[in-house]
């Protein structure tokens, strides 16, 4: 598939390993967003999910096989007949496609695990393969734990699946567990042993913070494709930092020698909308997208900055696409200002949509004097992207203060539709609120994590609230924005107890099915 | 220094490079309760500032000097007589004591920025760690941007360095351009051309992702001391992250073969240390750390772990000391129950002390169910390690909610003692609050940044808020925590204003001397 033998191929794996980082749920309206700016990054390959791993994953394979037109759309089987049917089948209106097919070969996976013996790995290899094959032109085939796996076996059963029909063989360290020098003798050793045509990837954890040097000392070693996703989110310490990989390849491009096509500077555009997608923020000493990445503390280094900016900068902020806060919107704004504005940060929605944000434009704009890109983000995916609401806020009050009277709470809710109302006392207004909010909804969930984090700058800016709740094992994360961070924090636990109701109907629909 | 040849030094710059991160500003009470931390941890060195650069930086230095007795304590100098003399007053009373004195090395900043030819900066670095050796036994030199300086002329500086009295010699990745191999060919030829007994330091930064791989390259290649910071924090992107290193020379001992004195059981209790200091949460995907990092999201995973947890995981979330939360402390504590606690944590308290924790720990009781570890922590550094307070916090109370009237906040305070009060509107009870305080104290400072989280669980959860103001170019940080996040706030907005006024009178002082 690479044009030349130095283009490198980035598979993005957010939506599949990322969505499994414990908190990043994303509802299949987020998925589809978040694989449209993957497009606009520039990815060459997007793993959408593991089809028949569930029905959320199905529809979400199967929907964003059909809305994404030039990246490969990839979903994830096991070797069992079943799921590579199941995948298939989502992925029947992609315009280009991709079965990627594992099975582990470390002794410790394939003895507790698999409970199956190294010649049954081989066999179910074989047929596997061979029947994704029948199914799909393109066939990537993986060894789970490849890199505590036996290396002569590792070969074996790669070989095995050229001879079915893999076209990508993907040699994870699915631990963290590999350091650069002996991965990389790992795959120059593969190399050698298989046809020049068999692109050669990497997928590396993170579990000791050498993910992304994993994948650069295996693209020396002559891996052509790296499977990352954005901000490095995924199973424990995740997954390699997708931007961190392209800005090496791209800042030091004349010591790698490698093309890729990625475009840097929908690197901070992506990063953000993930970060606002799944509530969590984005680290600030995260490199590339954090926001001290760029910042100069020290005295001799802003003296440096001033006299020459390579003295202490090896890139540009804009080549990353972080650009100073744009004044954008206010309360005069039309609806074709605010349409212009969305369709240049990558949302293409319908004209009614575009009325309702433009509604919670000039409402914001009535509390808050200036609009940035990020808070129009910020409403979009609050009024666009939330799903429907089974519980509803109406009104909400809350009174505090060292009177003697403990800080409540009082609220109007719908719920299904029929009105609601309750008081109540609590430590603080926020936990008033959150007790009430469970007595009137009926639930008991536990609170796991509450987060605020203020958006822009400014006291007036919007607080974006992110509720983590637990009930029965199951867990809904939400998300609110408002200027009033009371308000935000109301929007958010409601918006998790919705979508944990949400993943209970999914659960006992897939029950009864 | 090191016994054995396989010895690697852990040095350790989170009171310097650490602190230069944005935001991570930490009182002088907070610097030492942090190297307390160090030591437990095992650190051979710690630098302690850069003692010539601020009053501020030449009282911590003497301060930790006096207070740590295991690890060495270095203070960072640049090639200059008074710089190294200041240092050398700052470490009269240490055990064992560092000069570390750099200067750059590279094109670039000597042309720009020291506005020096390259045999000026040989001239400067034979003067000055000549007048350093004098001073103390232990002198460690940098080359400053050695990545990217002349190789040749590096090493000659190099030599000329040890010539003059130098042990160490640092190697730093100023701006985190390195890539392993060839940072590590970089270390190998250096090492070929000095004496054996010369230790190789280096120093890596995180701008592109590699810090800590270039770190472990170099330690390949015959580097065997290691600057890091804890959880990576530093200028722009950071530096290495010692636990990371850690966990890499430990995990894989076998194929490194190093040893090192790091307690590993102490890295998590380091980490939520500093996080608690700096106001900043550990990223969820945190190698190590984070909050995910030994969490198992997928069916396939958990199953994995339940049949063999090394399936899945290379090291113990005990390892690393993280332990189940404990559940410490009640209404009905005692003084002595309380002391025992907090010696366990690291904390040495005077009985008044003891006393006031108590007290807020009584007080918390009454608020809260379940007290842990880490609400005791929050105390501990609410209580004794902030700063006198020039505003005070009397009472405060808020309403808000959809009546018409907008949300409204009332408090009094003390200035210097003198009582005022004010009630005022905002867009939110927590903005009309900061209005109602920066009217109340007269202040006009920028809200930069806003951030709450939740420290254990549960809705009575204590709120931990972090408030980042800016004003005439000064920047103060401050921090609250209490189970109401109105309190919690307005506690944090107060202590960041205590703060800049303390940097103010500190600034003024200096100008007047």
């Amino acid at each position: 598939m690479p044009a030349s033998p130095n283009r490198v191929l980035f598979f993005d794996t957010t939506l599949r390993d990322g969505e499994q980082s414990p908190g990043a749920t994303m509802s299949l309206s987020e998925k589809i967003r978040m694989a449209q700016q993957l497009e606009l990054l520039g990815v060459d390959i997007i793993e959408a999910g593991f089809a028949a791993s569930s029905a959320g994953d199905f529809e979400c394979v199967s929907t964003v096989a059909r809305e994404i037109t030039k990246a490969r759309i990839a979903s994830l089987c096991r070797t069992v007949i079943a799921d590579i049917d199941r995948s298939a089948e989502a992925l029947r209106h992609a315009k280009q496609s991709r079965l990627h097919v594992f099975i582990a070969t470390s002794p410790l996976h394939m003895e507790y695990k698999l409970k199956m013996t190294p010649d049954q790995v081989l066999r179910a290899t074989d047929d596997a393969v061979r029947h994704a094959a029948r199914c799909a032109g393109d066939v990537e085939f993986s060894c789970e734990d490849a890199s505590r796996s036996d290396l002569d076996f590792m070969v074996q059963v790669c070989k095995v699946a050229i001879d079915a029909g893999a076209r990508t063989l993907n040699i994870p360290d699915t631990v963290g567990y590999a350091m650069p020098e002996e991965f990389a003798a790992r795959i120059a050793y593969l190399k050698e042993r298989i046809p020049d045509d068999v692109v050669i990837s990497v997928h590396c954890h993170n579990d000791l913070g050498m993910a992304v040097a994993n994948t650069l000392a295996a693209l020396r070693a002559g891996a052509r494709q790296a499977e990352a996703t954005v901000a490095g989110i995924g199973e424990r310490a995740g997954n390699a930092s997708l931007e961190e990989l392209a800005m090496c390849l791209t800042v030091r491009k004349p010591y790698y020698g490698y093309e890729h096509a990625i475009k840097t500077d929908q690197i901070y555009p992506t990063v953000r909308t993930l970060s606002r997608i799944i509530g969590q923020p984005i680290p600030l000493n995260k490199p590339i997208v954090g926001a001290n990445a760029f910042a100069h503390e020290s005295g001799i280094h802003q003296a440096g900055v001033l006299a020459n900016p390579e003295t202490y900068e090896i890139m540009t902020p804009e080549s990353v696409g972080i650009a100073s806060n744009n004044l954008v919107l206010g309360k005069h704004s039309g609806k074709n200002a605010v349409k212009t504005k969305l369709e240049g940060m990558g949302y293409h929605l319908d004209a009614a949509q575009v009325d309702t944000v433009l509604g919670a434009v000039k409402s914001l704009a009535d509390k808050k004097k200036e609009l940035y890109d990020e808070d129009l983000e910020a409403l979009v995916l609050e009024e666009i992207y939330r799903i429907p609401d089974k519980y509803r806020l109406v009104h909400i009050g809350v009174q505090s203060g060292d009177t003697g009277v403990p800080p409540c709470a009082m609220l109007v809710m719908e719920i299904d539709g029929v009105r609601r109302e309750h008081a109540g006392f609590g430590v603080g207004p926020v936990d008033a609120l959150f007790s009430a909010i469970a007595t009137v909804t009926g639930r008991k969930p536990k609170l796991e994590q509450y987060a605020v984090n203020a958006i822009t700058g400014g006291t007036d800016a919007l607080g974006e609230v992110t509720v983590r709740i637990s009930e029965d094992g199951a867990v809904g994360v939400g998300r609110g924005s408002h200027p009033d961070i009371i308000n935000a924090s109301a929007r958010a636990y409601v918006n998790a107890l919705n979508r944990l109701a949400k993943k209970r109907e999914e659960i006992s629909r897939e029950q009864e099915a």
